[in-house]
């Protein structure tokens, strides 16, 4: 229980169900004197909110946060600021034939379990609309850090198996226009307009497929991260796989520098220069030592599922754990990644904030 | 700061430098009345010291825990368990070289900069020499598992990129005397020949590779987990990245599955019958719903760079940020997976028991 | 930062100014199955509300609460509650003359000093509305802790110099009805009627009086509070003390304990009978011992001292530090008990309910 | 369980039983570069220790304490510093006649029926014993605050119903010579001896008798509390109540103060002028407002009850529930609070380095 809450000194603790009357969050140890630009924070909202677009859900959700609290002309004032995002399309009779039935891969089943009672209408809280939620706090945090000079940047890296050529971390203006110029949200044009095709014809098939949401962070300064638990590549792990759907996190060489060698993988130190700071020429290290940020670009990698629910259907049990079948209908993503994209980027700005808090620095 | 405890209820806490006079662990909450078999906690740890064989470094530790509070009459009684591992070969002086300079892909960089001093001598707290209290705390956790039925089971599933074949999850027992008769600790016999020659060789290039650790974890009951934060794999993940060397961290079907269609990576339920409860036909949720435990087996991998000292020198800086050198010298691992598999499965325990705890199951 | 939470598992988390949209709370592990019964938490609420008679203030507000997660049908889910309290009463212009000047034994120098910013409509953040959302989430506590058999009662015990007598902890039942009766919320009607006519005198006068109120929680399992710092009466005491206006804690003896010996102070045990548990003859440990509930009744006191807002004129600083005067104009209570039984009962509730869950009974 | 630490970013684990191979405290979070008088260390243990003079107990422990890690060259790293104090008068034979009988006023009962188990040596865990790594982890945040110019002053207010007078702030230098040179550590002479007298009768009575101990802070920023749980007063409480026979703490104006008018009660302002910060005539308020630090001394007072082992007979049950008679022999103090200044200076020093971390001052 109580697992609502992540951070420690930039702290958020969300609420609501996909169905009721509301979702929200609440900010605590957000520094005061922070211009709470609330056209910012709609517009991540925005870059969330279903219905976007052909290759999302067409659910349509105006998502409209409103603020309660801790604010005072337009300013944080350091106390908690409550975050409102009513719900808005409540088909709650479209999941009346879910009521008794558990759905293949969600968490219809193990809710059931643990508490004895859900609510059943579009996954109660274990819906992805909890996220919401997340990006407007990590909004937030997000206009803290721009403050400290922080940038964060994630983009549809994969979709299936059509993977996007690796980025420049230093190019991150123009990669963001490129990123917001095409629905999917990849930074690469020629990538994008691909994988939006193989996303129309998974939609077409009633199906779902998975992908993968790459980020940077630059500009972070050195000392972010506690060790030894809570490293801050530990935590962004933990952030991300919180994410609904989220199966896997890598950092630096991730995966892939299981099968290096130390001679290869080894980020050599450049000595400082003119207003220039000791740096690597390499970075599989992914701009952390030792759990610490080192002042390089922070990259990481995060593997989402294909979404659960799809146009087929299936077999399953009931409540009293005999056969069943469900059936395909509903509205839903046939992707999940395009939408991601601003979670990943909210959890990420929500970690470096809360470690920017807690180094002191 | 404070990042030195993990986990809510059975939380604990480590100390300790690699040069300092002793590491240890407080386990704070652990249940009462569980048998504490120091012989099993002193088997855990001679899984995980150093010196056991060619292929791991050759300095000697005995690693022998001594139990300092939280016992009567050899049971645990609720209070603190303080656990406690003296340092014994501390040869100090054969890091003097280091002093000065930052090694390359080490923590000494951040470590300087973020403190503004470091215990230089082998590494001080970023030494993976602290991950021997975790696995003190974790054998304590284990036993507190095993009346409960939880089996942990982990492997080195690839050294660079040998792949060991999938394992048959219900072999737990055979799985694990392959394992231990073996000095990488695959459960794949043929596998494991490999890997040891090719561990040999890449130390006598005086180099070293990485590698990953499979994990297995059966008998869970279904409730383990907490939405939304702290779901049960975010805290496994947490818990695996917090490992020294660790680059990455999947579960169930993990990045392979952002490949996948939906239709294909659904877990289908099944009806239960007698003395069996409900199941799925496949298993790519990895054990785990909505970030709660669904009674499958628990499954997730740990990616191990390769580690950062080599026996090469390596163009660096010193702490003036000016150029230097590091000479290659040293005792060190040339492959980390053969010890890190006991790490594993210790954070492992240690999750699954505070969730347990935490659940109130 | 981040102070604006209470409790581990049974945890909640407050937000709201006295002058913004809203106030509210959102509790986070509430088990799940608890009927949320709206009409309760609404009487809880009149309790501490404004306006309910000449002894408190004539500000009015219905604080009507919302409930806007974490219900299905009725019950709790095991979900994240928030419950919403819309301001209503919000005179803010009233409030013009205290912008840049700093009221006497206020928040108003520290919250600026700390925080550089503050609203200053009413006492912003730290004005004692925010106990509205506690008693709110108390009343929840209460539902949960009815399943449980346990009784929880407060009183006014003293107002100024005038003090009830002690109560007989068996009969709360007819306490309750008493206490109800009469409007400064004291369970000795004659004391009562002598407080009434005090507390309208100071309001006569423009002044305002201390008071204390007393506490008994009843039919609580022997086992609730953990050793060493998180003792039941430590945790009880920080929950008292973290209320507006409250100067003191004492349990049990108390400190008139600290001129008592130890053979008279000592609680003797009684033998167990037929459906009797172990007892003490006396109580002076007041249901607490070695910081752990052993059966008895827990009975504490908490001392509040007078209010600072008063209707006389007052020396004080402005922002700048400079000499400036406070007029003596607003709607305050001349004694804050009356209202504050209800947030006794409220956090008491709270930490037990806490308790509960972190003791796994 | 998990009750065993302390604070948020400056936090300490305490272990270790009465009888058991050693107690001590692991401090996680102290700043780097603190240099650790390990001579400091030792004379604030002297001054908790056992045996120390005719008025406390008999019993002889060296407590000498030992650093075992976080410390590089006499200074702070900024990693975890574990501190150990190994028992050496375990005369635990004198124990087995507690072994199935329940002391009166002691924690055998109540941690027999939590934890079905008990270490009842000397009390175990619940043993005083446990202050001396309080006093140690004190004595590191001291260290600290020193750099900061925080003075923190106890000492011995009452002991029965032997008041001290109230003693001037501004004199912390003298009060603490006079407080050192008598064994009662009441910074008031001629009290002193009363009390002294006193408590050598009540010894020769084998009895023993309760006492209040004062402190006062000085120095504090404006600044340190966070609203509005984490008041910085609610925090010193719980620090207070924690400590073994604490039974009432109050600040500033305390239980006194519910008794005052608010026209009396207020603190004005007065300006601020050269070299000086705003202050207060009076300080009722205890240096906080708000829960929050205004510059002001820092004031309040811990009720300590009689210690419940005396050397009378008394009636009790033993572990079936049955009556039985407890002898009255052991070597015990006849009045905890000359050893218990230490002890308050200890949490207080605690909770302020806690809170100086949190509040990024």
């Amino acid at each position: 229980m109580a697992g609502n809450s992540f951070g420690q000194l930039f702290r958020i603790t969300t609420f609501g169900e996909s169905h009721g009357a509301a979702i929200g969050v609440i900010i605590d140890g957000c520094p005061p004197n922070i211009a709470l630009d609330m056209d910012f924070i709609q517009e991540e909202l925005d870059r969330r909110k279903p219905g976007q677009s052909k290759i999302t859900t067409q659910r349509k959700e105006s998502d409209t946060a409103q603020i309660l609290s801790g604010i005072f002309e337009g300013k944080s004032t350091g106390t908690p600021i409550a975050l409102l995002i009513p719900n808005e399309d409540q088909k709650s009779k479209d999941y009346d034939h879910n009521k008794d039935i558990f759905r293949p891969s969600h968490a219809d089943y193990t809710y059931q379990t643990k508490y004895g009672i859900r609510d059943h209408r579009g996954g109660g809280r274990s819906s992805a609309r909890e996220t919401a939620a997340r990006v407007a706090a990590g909004a937030v945090a997000k206009l803290f850090l721009k403050e400290k000079g922080v940038e964060i940047f994630a983009h549809v890296s994969s979709v299936g198996t059509i993977n996007a050529p690796n980025l420049k971390s230093d190019q991150v203006g123009e990669l963001l226009e490129v990123r917001e110029s095409n629905i999917v949200r990849c930074a690469d044009p020629a990538t994008a307009n691909e994988m939006i095709s193989f996303i129309d014809s998974v939609r077409k098939d009633g199906d779902t497929v998975g992908g993968k949401v790459s980020c940077i962070i630059r500009n972070c300064p050195v000392g972010l991260g506690e060790p030894v638990f809570d490293k801050l590549h530990a935590d962004l792990g933990k952030a991300m796989l919180s994410i609904n759907a989220v199966h896997g996190f890598e950092y630096g060489s991730g995966f892939a520098g299981s099968e290096m060698r130390g001679s290869e993988h080894n980020d050599i130190f450049v000595p400082a220069g003119e207003d220039k700071p000791v740096s690597t020429i390499t970075n599989f290290s992914g701009g952390i030592q030792g759990g610490i940020s080192n002042g390089m670009d922070i990259s990481f990698r995060v593997a989402f599922k294909p979404i659960a629910t799809i146009m087929h259907n299936q077999n399953t049990v009931d409540r009293d754990g005999n056969a069943a079948e469900i059936k395909g209908k509903g509205r839903h993503d046939p992707c999940v990644v395009p939408r991601a994209v601003a979670i990943v980027e909210a959890m990420a700005a929500l970690v470096i904030a809360d470690h920017y808090l807690v180094s002191g620095l």
